[in-house]
């Protein structure tokens, strides 16, 4: 698996004018080797590949080397003993590169400089060429193997959340309910949560990134829960709204503009649409609902071993859809000091259009 | 607390030649601005800083805008539409702009050449200035207010690993300890944990950062415990290494050399010591003891709105440590393949030395 992706990468060098390739951005890496330590934060990465036309290397630290010689096959473990500048320089002159590409999106400012500075004073020099998205656009398409670990991800996450949901009561804090979808996330055997779960209550929840406060649920208001889970590396990600008792018949209105935006995306999204397009049928729906001034993101996301990926699907930069990708379908709607409503499904899609994975049945009601 | 560090992050302006800061590092933003929405990811930004002699921006979207004009005072919001790179060159040439300094450390290479490619452009062209640790190094002295809700946070660390080290049992998986402490972290009313606990047994302690798996605690084997909660926005950050029965005299030997180097480092370091020395002192320990080649990492780093922030206590970069900094001191021993141990406590540099502020009682013993 990981010697076919790296196969396929090397077929692209002589487009991309390199003939090393340099790997940071820890999902890449991930996808590449099979490495799953994730960073320490941005700016303390855990290790870096140099893939050339016949060698790979992973470079870390001595807090990694045990694990890498564990999880890794086919790379050779390099070992930094003095920062990665250093070591990455040594590496490239004895591998003899030229041109060494580099993740643009990724690298920071100040290492970009440093490497820089090294191999521009190396002879022969070496260059540094920026890519951009390169591994995240391999990664867009899933393999069969990815869409069935993502299968199960997305189940995780729908039988927990519908649990959660069963269980919502009033008084329970905004706190309570996210405890409570992480508890069970690990209970049901997930890595952990994909990224902190979001419970917004009342004017809360137009916030779209609500980070759970201790108010309580009250009675008709909405109730946004976004969540998702890690499973074997994969994200699921996934939103409904929620109500405890009827809401007002403004609520209403906007859940269903909501609703029927996300229903149209749902059935329309197939191979070769345009991203733009497939968020202009949604958007189009609630501007014509009104509300066109109260969708304020975009309509979706790739997902797979990071929680937000290629594509996007918005209103700027069209490309087109491909079977095999594997995105989030979101609409969403808020006043501010009022409150919102976000519904959000993750599809597959197939050849004639778009597969639902997370489970939608029995939550979209009043 | 923000005017003021905004104040005399003005009063460095002419020395670094720059007449506006873009600032986008989440901790660095929070720590200016007071607004506490973390990133999604480290590419996706929830805003921006523009500070110039007498204007304070914050360029955010619409998913963040509400949140922002709940938490940030003194502070003109601005929200982006069309992308950050749109916003912020449309305000740079607002405020008038010459010489804009950014975040080398942490702004990504394409965001930089976006944002040059736009500000070059302009008439007149502005300049950006690429500034290292500025608001990083203002963040290594803890305020008084600061240093406080750091001994809550540290105090909070301590109960919690105290009563979870209590209970430990054989037969428990490392999983089920990180588990139960993310528990008590959140039930001790904490935002979560710092960073995912790392829980390893038997021959996972030679992985310094290893991820907690579902191998079960076995009698005599070291088990290393490193975790850290998040107060209020400040972390804190322990490492205990404990037994369920009594080691082998190998490891006790270990343990001891490990203990011995952190005690020295704990009763050496003082304002002014260099960050090196102070990593000397507990190195030497650890080599006089023949195991020099197996403690690969730094003694230990600064903390506080960020688990790893400035100083870093290592073989490199020699810094004067000053009155005010909080870090932590963790010596380690790692046997590949057979085990390890770590020992991390923080700290508060007063003027006469180290103030523990993590509790060691009760858990330096077989």
């Amino acid at each position: 698996m990981y010697e076919n992706r790296i196969d396929e990468l090397r077929g692209k060098f002589q487009d991309f004018g390199i003939d090393t390739l340099w790997i940071v951005r820890p999902e890449n890496r991930r996808y590449l080797s099979g490495f799953k330590a994730p960073d320490g934060g941005l700016t303390e990465s855990s290790g870096s590949l140099l893939i050339t036309f016949d060698k790979a290397l992973l470079i870390t630290d001595s807090r990694y080397t045990t694990q890498a010689e564990k999880e890794v096959v086919g790379f050779e473990i390099l070992m930094q003993k003095r920062g990665l500048v250093e070591t990455l320089s040594k590496a490239l002159k004895q591998l003899g590169a030229k041109r060494v590409g580099f993740e643009g999106g990724y690298v920071i400012w100040e290492l970009f400089q440093e490497v820089n500075d090294r191999l521009s004073k190396q002879s022969p020099p070496k260059e540094l060429v920026p890519l951009s998205g390169v591994v995240e656009e391999m990664r867009e398409i899933k393999e069969p193997a990815e869409v069935e670990i993502l299968r199960v991800s997305a189940k995780l996450m729908s039988d927990v959340l519908g649990r959660v949901i069963a269980d919502l009561e009033l008084g329970q804090s905004e706190r309570e309910v996210a405890w409570r979808i992480e508890t069970l996330i690990r209970e049901q055997g997930a890595d952990g949560p994909a990224f902190p779960p979001i419970v917004a209550s009342g004017p809360n929840s137009a916030l779209p990134h609500a980070t759970p406060t201790e108010r309580t649920l009250r009675k008709g208001e909405p109730i946004i829960i976004d969540v998702g889970a890690m499973v074997d590396g994969y994200c699921s990600d996934m939103t409904r709204t929620v109500f405890l008792g009827e809401p007002s018949d403004d609520v209403k209105e906007i859940y269903t503009a909501v609703r029927e935006a996300q229903i149209s995306a749902l059935q329309s999204v197939k191979p070769d649409m345009k991203t733009t397009e497939a968020d202009s049928i949604a958007r189009d729906h609630i501007s014509k609902a009104g509300y066109g001034a109260y969708f304020g993101h975009s309509l979706g996301h790739g997902i797979g071993l990071a929680p937000h990926e290629k594509p996007t699907l918005a209103p700027l930069k069209p490309r087109p859809l491909r079977e095999g990708m594997v995105f989030t379908i979101e609409p969403g709607i808020y006043i501010p000091e009022k409150g919102g409503v976000r519904l959000e499904e993750m599809v597959i899609l197939g050849r004639d259009g778009a597969e639902l994975i997370t489970t939608n049945k029995d939550f979209y009601s009043f």
